[in-house]
């Protein structure tokens, strides 16, 4: 950051307030007549816990103002990062947004809305001018909250969050010009051998390579492969082009060769093969759902993200698996 | 979550509004007689445009209420995620907060904080009764931003924050039973390959394989390393235990057998050795940080926090390298 102040440019001034990260809430209330409304604002905030306060700030363009300066009570759901689409349908206008939408019923008729992360029922305390805005305080009279991961708003976009580990630091001090284990090819390879490490012991008791899993696994993607389609396949995931590890499958009876419809040579799975790749399949996910529940929920979706961005920035135009044949 | 709402416990009640993520805010001011105060707060946000205001809210119980009360200026910083500890210290009560911390002077003659991802330099608008806190509410007289990643804070704890990709979602369908493209070993294993995919070419100039150059790496790290910790080290990172590189870069003359201090079989990088690991190491650095510019700071710095915590989940014992060897 420079020292030198920005002159003040609208688009400025809010890119420069959205460098402050926030949650996404929705706010619900309900008209005299009984009508539900609902809006989406990341201006929430706690204000005061003896009495328990909290505030968010609505334009005083909003169609919705009159209802919420005359209304009682609302209700502030902070949500979870599964529900960017609810987010947006909250954000849009003119939508019957709670169509098709199960709610629960909260002080004062309010309707709460489910799977958030938490919720907070209030009546209205303080309504304060704030420019172009009217600053609602509330006095929260019930919450309820579930340990899910939050969705998170900053520069204007969604985003995930990731807590900070302590452990986490890389514990190999940075020597003068040397390798780091805070190096991404390091850390990147020793996950992979770890994460396999938990796996092999089930490949092993089948008597298979990590190969011979990849191109399994990956054949109970596609009925029917090519030669060339397996070589450029595998070759994004092991380090050659897998020919021996599929002669090897072909020998056992799990992989059979066969002509595709171009009359190409290609691999199919055995029904021994296919029965093969479930069961390990079944067995690695649930090895995997272990490892990522110790992780948390939001930091595994964080983790694969990144990862595909991460293959995505190796490679804009990197196929898929089997990208090629449209799967 | 239920649709029960929880009873009023204050240690419950701070959990659920620590659901709601938040940015990081340092808030300065001085004093009449200029002492300069500052203290570290999540309940900033954004209110109005147009006049251009923020808030934020102070306990009633803080020390530095009345001076805040008196202050006809203060000002907003924004923390970077690598910005934690200046969070920490001024956090802290008793401090003197400022010590040895270069600030610019801002309106007002406001101290203001360096290396902040956004700065509001604000006169008090509006002070409103908020329970147990006050909400100051300021109009912004000048800002300034940076494009660095937030500190974000969620749950009690710090935590990074990485923008969602909406290309980032898996390109094959899960298959009924069977293997996905977001199956975290598919990942790991993929980007460990086309990483080391951007990396290869360098080697194959040297005519190295991915384990004579991880071996290498890791000797630069420690200058003897024992057969045994080498083959227990190399066990994280190859298949194998490595026995075959080794024997071909001793060959090279890149690597020789020594004998560490207890008598045991020991390897040492040679001159040449040393010297063909740095420029390779250097050479992978560089490609590393292309591929993270492109990420992003913020989500670079998360994925390897990520990374380091999927090891720890898996083996929470594991030795990093040369872990054993004290380093």
């Amino acid at each position: 950051m420079t020292d030198t102040t920005t002159a003040f440019d609208p688009t400025e001034f809010r890119k420069a307030l959205g460098a402050f990260a926030t949650g996404v809430t929705i706010i619900t209330t309900r008209t005299a007549d009984g009508t539900p409304l609902g809006l989406t604002a990341n201006s929430f905030n706690s204000v005061s816990l003896n009495p328990p306060l909290v505030l968010w700030s609505l334009a005083n363009t909003s169609g919705n103002l009159e209802a919420f300066k005359a209304a009682p009570n609302w209700a502030v759901h902070v949500l979870a990062s599964d529900q960017e689409a609810l987010s947006g349908r909250f954000a849009r206008r003119g939508e019957d947004k709670f169509a098709g939408i199960d709610v629960d019923t909260g002080a004062g008729g309010i309707p709460l809305l489910r799977g958030c992360t938490a919720r907070f029922q209030c009546k209205t305390a303080f309504q304060y001018e704030g420019g172009d805005h009217i600053i609602f305080v509330g006095e929260v009279v019930a919450f309820d909250r579930a340990d899910s991961s939050p969705l998170v708003f900053h520069g204007g976009k969604y985003a995930h969050a990731a807590h900070r580990d302590a452990g986490a630091k890389p514990r190999n001090p940075y020597l003068a010009g040397g390798f780091s284990e805070d190096f991404l090819g390091y850390l990147l390879g020793r996950s992979h051998f770890q994460f396999f490490g938990q796996i092999r012991p089930l490949l092993a008791a089948q008597n298979l390579t990590d190969e011979e899993f990849y191109i399994l696994s990956a054949l109970t993607l596609k009925e029917v492969v090519t030669a060339d389609q397996m070589h450029e396949g595998m070759s994004n995931v092991i380090d050659e082009n897998g020919s021996t590890a599929i002669e090897a499958l072909v020998l056992r009876g799990l992989v059979r060769n066969v002509f595709d419809i171009n009359g190409k040579s290609a691999y199919q799975l055995t029904a021994d093969g296919s029965a093969c790749a479930l069961s390990l399949i079944t067995a690695a996910k649930s090895i995997e759902s272990q490892l990522l529940a110790k992780l948390g929920d939001g930091e595994a979706a964080v983790l694969k993200s990144l990862l595909n961005r991460l293959l995505n920035s190796i490679d804009p135009n990197a196929n898929s698996l089997w990208h090629q044949s449209g799967i």
